[in-house]
């Protein structure tokens, strides 16, 4: 980066710590900056900032949340006695945006991945295992990725429910696997197109 | 965006304005900025402000500089009789970074696009025409995007040399076109390979 200014420099490098972004659309990036006007770039800056002060973990469910507990936990109109276990915060705004799923959540922030040195200390599940003592909850649905890991933790997540929670009520139930609507029947996975087969009903 | 946190919901927002920034990944840029530390957030967010109260548009070549004229228009080792016109502050970058030209730039910001509505007030064109004036320019490389923009810009400019400029030593000059290093002649396109054919040298 020589003959670079050094503002224009550290803003390349800044942009080229995000995830996707390699040194070609940093420089896009921080070129685009340069040319748009001073308040959009500042209305950027300032949504950065705010997000790291005003953002926090709910500490009942770990979602992102302005407020603990999050609104989504301290709302007395969902149901309370199902939890739906998922990997991320972007995974609760998906289930969110269908409108069907009216009980609460819990946010384990990743998923066991013992090549990449993620254990069950690096996630929320004994926070969830606590959770699940309370005999109000009836349901736990483990909704991690379908994928080896997503699939690893809920099984390892069912173990342990099994082995230390008291709860004979507690019903563990995972989302169904098949085919995504829309898509083409010729163009799924082996995978996707057993766990259709194996899931099929009834007309 | 419902049930999302106000300060979230903006962060994605706006960076879903940066070109080539879906609203996918908007959100995984959100959430890696929540994750990273403050430290870091509030880098990004510095050198962004940085980028636009510090940056200037150079006086004379029109790059951006945090000095007018810029280090490449102020250096007295630079070749003071040739001058390579180019589109964006990137493409100078590029060229720098072959080490091989030593002489001054003109960048244009943009090329000429009827269909895009950008004429040639909404270029540096003027500008370079006045610097032109000067008996002590010896070259000028119109360095454009191989294109049909690029192309059109250069043209365009070489016609009003001819019409406006009263300057007998003037040479103009294109870079070279043919296959780029590195490249498979089986995969280069008609365009490329004519011109490979056109410029053909002798060994």
């Amino acid at each position: 980066m020589s003959d670079i200014a050094p503002p224009v420099a550290a803003l390349i490098e800044e942009f080229a710590k995000l995830p996707g972004v390699g040194l070609k659309t940093a420089q896009r990036l921080t070129f685009f900056i340069l040319r748009s006007p001073t308040d959009q770039a500042r209305r950027l800056a300032e949504a950065i900032m705010r997000v790291k002060e005003s953002i926090v973990y709910c500490s009942r469910c770990f979602n992102i949340t302005e407020t603990d507990p999050c609104p989504i936990c301290s709302n007395a109109n969902r149901e309370r006695d199902v939890i739906c276990v998922v990997e991320e915060p972007l995974d609760v705004l998906a289930l969110e945006k269908t409108g069907v799923y009216k009980g609460l959540y819990h946010v384990l922030h990743g998923a066991l991945s013992p090549m990449n040195g993620i254990g069950r200390k690096d996630l929320r599940i004994d926070e969830l295992l606590t959770r699940l003592q309370d005999d109000a909850i009836h349901e736990i649905i483990l909704a991690t990725n379908p994928g080896f890991e997503g699939d690893y933790t809920a099984s390892f997540i069912k173990n342990e429910i099994k082995g230390s929670v008291r709860n004979a009520n507690l019903r563990v139930t995972s989302l169904a696997r098949g085919l995504p609507i829309g898509g083409d029947l010729e163009y799924a996975d082996e995978g996707t197109l057993s766990r259709a087969l194996e899931g099929r009903r009834d007309l």
